[in-house]
């Protein structure tokens, strides 16, 4: 498969050689967009963002190229409701990608989810499709992998990936291994026909979806037509894996090799925009779905920088995301923007810039960040983040102030038989166990001077009291208009695993799937 | 005196405009030294280390042409010893920075300290004076107060800058302001003739020591003599000051603004050396003299990026310092490089640039770092780094293995008391509230991997037993030939602080001495 794109590129870029084609094309007024999603990767594995080690040349290139937005975040601290939030511009307890099972719980789709994104959601490439764009998303979809749910059912024209994590092997007898799918039908499965050495770590399923995604831009560039791609990758999820002419490469070990593999095909994807001429027409924004998994400890997970914590968790380590946006011509190069900005709005952004109105019937959380990227302006002043952590509001920034109304990094169960969501931190009645209420008199850091959340201000400040006050009314706001969406991670069931996904029949793939028995999904933390 | 200063640079200014004097200079064929040392700034402070703010511009670019180092330490995790290492080229245990009085304690130059800088020990500045150069050191000295051990007697020609630290108010009955010296007489006291307003931060002493700096290049740029300036600002260093231009300017408060300040001025030297035209000519090294002192919260200390702890501690936090070297035309500009360094290869490679042979009749911890700087090659790979706290060799690095033989943070009592060296930071068995030792089994870290600290090896991995086997063999190595310098810092006296220092019966600022009452100084951690 990488080899017919290889040749297909090389035909290419022969034509352009020869003819310059691609120099004639018109500028067209809504600019591709390519939204490149990290899985588990954190804010401080960048170069430019304080990597010790400065293995991302390319990603810190592409900073160097265009804008970087230290305060970027996402709408939920782990994968598939910060998916759903990006593709919906709306917060998971808006969308449905969330659980009432238990009170603050982060919940996502497993194998065994019912759920999936609901109908009532619009997705970006469906609105994009108004516009003439073609979409793609190459990589983890993670909205659900019941037939309803997939990619080509809700917005997108083409699909080269998995619907949930790479996890396994499993043995196909009590749990399926995950399928990958070309579009509406599986082409084989991870560890059978996409191999995941978990022992060397070595798989080349980043090559693979970087030349998917190489071939959908050439595709569409010869077709001159605007398209979308998400590539969503998910190399540094653990199990982390990167193909053999990276592994061993990293001075960071196994993680530090996905990451440069990832460094890597995020320069090619750009070169090959320079080369086919069309990198003024293509808006490219880079970020992760939350912040790196530190309880998963050095080998498979990466660093959050000097923020606390990590994923699944609602300090700045779980939510707190690298963020680097590139448009030659139009967003200056170098800018750093300090704008408080998240996932949700890359939804607005790219309506705005494909010329097509944000849906009025609904809340939508994401703003438009195109005053930001092209005037390089920081508008949005009052613009808070709200931090929730499945059906909980946790916590809420407001400019450089950050209010902590319920802390909880795991349980006492958990964290006593070794998981840790913060190792080797310790912020007292902060990173606590049991899940504290502060709502009396809510926890209140100045994010500037203390980006780690280390130092609470004292509540008898007048900082304190100022801060808090604007919090309040914020947070005020956001209740009194609250309408969560139907809780879509409350029931599994192992009936609706991955067992004879569409396509299967032909490659003699199908699994039988035991008898229909839902429950009530558990959610550890 | 600033004013004076800006008159000069502005006449010379339009010297060149009018006759681009400075065009015919011969290239000499041994550079200025400039050794810019921050005090107490962390290795997370600036921009180019992930620093969320980027306050630093100048340094960022000044990284963007020239080197980066991100593997550079200090020799010690506080600011006296580790001064007289990089003005020595050797170990605090070596040079007799370090106190008897119990066992692995910090101890550094306070106004009742009776030791200073040995006369056996040969600083940087004499052996330069030798291929003469002229040798400045502006802003603070640390090495000793007494008259014996001050700048013009070491090998200084001129000083601007305070002996200790700029700690104060003080009575002048029980204890005196510290005194500002130009050259070998007193100007005045901190507080009193020379401001650091304590409520706001506003102090324009880092105003006058750029001009100091400036001042100095440009009366040797004009000599054509080859020069060595040693700007040892302190505005970082609690209480943190900046002046009134900066105050109030950085999302990271007060000590952000004096990180601004310092890197405006650094902007501004670099620039006139550009203006002067002796870029070329001019080796110039950034860097700090132990980690962001963390313990002092927030508003008056920095950030250690992704490392454990900081000042007084031998973790990361502790030691790793930021550190870029620039050198137009000589190293190459944007390159990084990860070679284990410290500043003791401060004053190795500075007297190989000068064209001259270090001492031979003395142990050297400081190396040659030429051929790291100017071909930008790594050759250097078995060289180790030595983290000492006191008397007490803690902790060795040797490749991206690093070893704890002893660890603490500070005691118990201290800690009870609301010192907290690790700031919410906690990693069992590791920042221990004893000293403990681990030399039958050090804890051994890769600090690829695990740049924090947080997960020891396996002792029972082949990846221990190989590391282990390696950090052995150099601390046996080290242990073997170490003679200890005479410890300099055992005896504190009231009877020697700066009551009267020279100058300051012109300027009626003497003040009469206690009867002499020598203790043996209590060192706390």
């Amino acid at each position: 498969m990488g080899r017919m794109v290889t040749l297909t590129l090389i035909t290419f870029f022969g034509a352009i050689i020869c003819c310059s084609w691609t120099k004639n094309l018109p500028n067209a007024p809504s600019p591709n967009i390519i939204i490149m999603l990290m899985d588990d990767m954190g804010w401080g594995d960048l170069g430019v963002f304080g990597q010790p080690s400065k293995e991302t040349p390319n990603l810190d290139a592409m900073a160097a190229e265009g804008m970087l937005l230290p305060n970027f975040y996402t709408a939920n601290p782990l994968c598939s409701p910060s998916r759903a939030a990006l593709l919906t511009g709306r917060l998971p307890i808006r969308n449905g990608f969330y659980t009432t099972n238990a009170r603050a719980r982060n919940a996502y789709t497993p194998q065994d989810i019912v759920g999936g994104i609901s109908k009532d959601e619009i997705l970006l490439p469906q609105l994009l499709k108004t516009k003439g764009y073609v979409s793609k998303i190459v990589g983890k979809w993670h909205l659900g992998h019941r037939p309803k749910y997939l990619p080509l059912k809700n917005g997108f024209d083409e699909w080269f990936g998995s619907p949930n994590c790479h996890f396994g092997p499993y043995n196909d007898q009590s749990i399926p291994n995950i399928p990958v799918y070309n579009n509406s039908e599986m082409l084989g499965r991870f560890y059978e026909d996409f191999k995941i050495d978990r022992k060397t770590g070595e798989s080349n399923l980043t090559q693979i979806y970087l030349m998917e995604g190489l071939d959908f831009i050439l595709r569409q560039t010869k077709a001159q037509q605007p398209f979308f791609l998400y590539w969503a990758v998910d190399a540094t999820h653990a199990p982390v894996y990167a193909s053999k002419r990276f592994l061993g490469k990293s001075q960071r070990g196994r993680y530090g090799d996905a990451v440069m593999e990832l460094d890597y095909s995020i320069g090619q994807i750009l070169k090959w925009l320079r080369t086919f001429g069309i990198d003024n027409n293509t808006f490219v924004f880079f970020t992760s779905d939350n912040g790196a998994a530190v309880m998963s400890g050095p080998n498979e997970s990466g660093s959050n920088g000097p923020f606390l914590c990590g994923k699944e968790t609602t300090f700045e380590g779980g939510m707190r995301e690298p963020a680097i946006a590139w448009w030659p011509g139009h967003i200056k190069e170098g800018s750093v923007n300090f704008q408080l900005a998240n996932v949700m709005d890359l939804f607005t952004t790219s309506l705005v810039l494909a010329g097509i109105n944000p849906p009025d019937d609904r809340i939508l959380d994401g703003l438009d960040l195109t005053p930001v990227l092209l005037n390089s302006s920081q508008p949005l002043k009052n613009r808070p983040i709200f931090y929730y952590r499945g059906n909980k509001l946790m916590a809420v920034r407001l400019g450089q102030y950050k209010a902590h109304y319920w802390t909880w990094s795991n349980s006492w169960e958990e964290f006593r038989q070794g998981i840790n969501f913060c190792p080797g931190e310790e912020v007292p009645n902060v990173t606590t166990h049991e899940q504290k209420e502060h709502t009396l008199q809510p926890l209140i850091f100045h994010l500037g001077r203390d980006p780690g959340e280390k130092f609470p201000l004292s509540v008898l400040s007048k900082e304190y009291q100022g801060a808090l006050s604007g919090i309040s009314a914020v947070v005020q706001q956001h209740k009194d208009t609250l309408v969560p969406g139907i809780p879509q991670l409350n029931m599994c069931d192992s009936a609706v695993m991955n067992w004879a996904p569409a396509g299967c029949k032909k490659l003699g793939k199908c699994l039988k799937p035991p008898e229909s028995n839902p429950w009530k999904c558990d959610w550890p933390h």
